[in-house]
């Protein structure tokens, strides 16, 4: 079984953006009705097409990152527009439930304030049956916020342990120039949040958390020696250590990318993805290849067929348990 | 012949960093005597006993990076504190002219204003004969100002083009809490950078412009596929077509990552460097080989000897034209 642990509803029905630009407005927003065939002719053309058409079983399947626009301050719009999508996640995930998984999208304020993330954090995995969250490691957009080792986020870690759910870290917008969004602010925050983890003492404090780091780590992979040279000369333990929390994903568009993370990540650490539909749309012109078709470079990357079972299927199941238990009811 | 293009003077006699000490304690500052026996005395042990070891020839010698610290607004404090630092450099390499050639730091600010900074890139390449400059990207420290391709930085990119040096673009200390300095900010710069120039026409307005991206490039060699389908998606050009004026260095610490970077990125845009003594220092413990001794993985990386001499020594002296006047007038 293929599970790609990375999508995105990018292709969500008009009406959901209606309602944040109605929100972003100042207006008392509403989402207006979508019916189930608009859901269905949102995702079948598009990532349950390419879904299917690659090979994959199972996509773990979350709101658009960069819409979740955790920098609008005000609580209660930040709670009505990650209600929404969520919702409708869950109900692309109830029309398709073999082929999508719902992971929620969190109402995170650059403020920090938790009551209504955590809420929400309760309704989606609890209520829903959500399988997994996407936390912002920087909601201000701006990194105007403290590191996610900060035990101001300690209230958030808490509740994502207790429900034995994992969080994959992903930014939203960037909110200042010099990054562009998909091209550096999401590569710097994987990369950023990597070291604060090395730094910090987060999963002394929350043993049972698990991370999943998009986007291939980020710079990490590529620059290990990096990270092990740091901290042997700070005396941190060896980046190693972070791995019975950290994993991450495949969402890395060549070959050599691939190559390079199953190369210095074991592979019990590593979750197929392919961020699909993310940052980069098409083929290489090259090759013909899309570039998110990263199922192509994880299966020429020379793991054995156990090793390409778990970064496939088994790693999932074991770092996503509600999955699991989602799957196992459908007899799978 | 070995040219290491990124070493830094990260041992200086303390009578430096006392001065840098009691400029931010608003002291009226004066750098104490150095004597020459101290300047050898800070190098033969450290960088000089290494490159010697590791069978280097030349490097390219520039102020500790870390210790710029462009986010301190007074340019006056700056003038003074990056001639004081860069004219320690010029000492040291005319104390060991077939070893070192000096690399400058410019008194950048928050503000962005330039008049102080090129009169030093002028005073260092033309009066002292630096072969090249460093450009911090980011002098706010928290990426406060604006992108390298913006008008704002033309004076400044005007004459680094005139003199014909090249720029290695290159962060000093972050001031914010979710970037370790050497961990993180170092590469989200290299990585956001690059992505500046992707979307940006620097090149068209600077085509004899020349920049060398440190660390390997950040995340941006690992992600190569990445920045080609964000580039055909956008309209923009394939990121290939900035290799005419973008260079990269070899600071990557183990040898999955140096084999990525030859992999993905052609021989003639690979500049050999340790960052000695830089971010790691010590060996790894399950090999003994010293964390920076990048040459021994260039060495290995499967180059042919005409690609490996490129990365060793031919590039260098292209890309500096005045590190090759320099050598030339050597006999070398």
């Amino acid at each position: 079984m293929i599970i790609d642990v990375h999508g995105h509803y990018t292709t969500a029905p008009g009406q959901l953006q209606a309602f944040r630009d109605a929100q972003l407005a100042g207006q008392t927003a509403e989402l207006a009705p979508v019916s189930d065939d608009e859901l269905r002719e949102s995702v079948e053309p598009n990532q349950l097409r390419i879904l299917r058409e690659r090979g994959g079983d199972v996509m773990l399947f979350s709101p658009k990152a960069s819409g979740m626009e955790h920098h609008v301050p005000d609580t209660a719009v930040a709670a009505a527009w990650a209600r929404a999508s969520n919702d409708l996640v869950h109900r692309v995930c109830a029309l398709y439930p073999e082929h999508f998984a719902p992971v929620a999208q969190l109402p995170q304020t650059p403020s920090g304030e938790l009551a209504g993330v955590i809420a929400e954090v309760r309704r989606t995995v609890t209520e829903l049956g959500f399988v997994g969250v996407n936390v912002n490691p920087d909601p201000s957009g701006t990194w105007a916020g403290r590191p996610v080792t900060d035990p101001s986020w300690n209230p958030l870690w808490e509740v994502i342990e207790e429900l034995d759910v994992p969080a994959m870290v992903h930014v939203s917008t960037a909110c200042n120039p010099n990054f562009h969004t998909l091209g550096a602010h999401y590569l710097n925050a994987d990369t950023s949040v990597f070291m604060q983890l090395l730094q910090g003492d987060l999963f002394q404090r929350f043993p049972g958390l698990r991370l999943v780091i998009p986007h291939g780590g980020g710079a990490v992979p590529y620059h290990w020696g990096r990270y092990r040279g740091l901290a042997m000369r700070n005396g941190w333990p060896d980046p190693a250590e972070l791995l019975g929390n950290v994993f991450f994903d495949t969402a890395v568009y060549h070959q050599p990318g691939i190559d390079l993370l199953t190369r210095v990540v074991p592979s019990t650490n590593i979750l197929f993805s392919s961020e699909m539909l993310g940052a980069v749309r098409g083929a290489d012109p090259a090759t013909g290849i899309p570039w998110d078709d990263t199922l192509r470079y994880v299966e020429a990357a020379g793991l054995s067929p156990d090793d390409l079972a778990a970064v496939c299927e088994t790693n999932a199941r074991r770092v996503y348990p509600a999955l699991d238990r989602r799957l196992k009811a459908q007899g799978r």
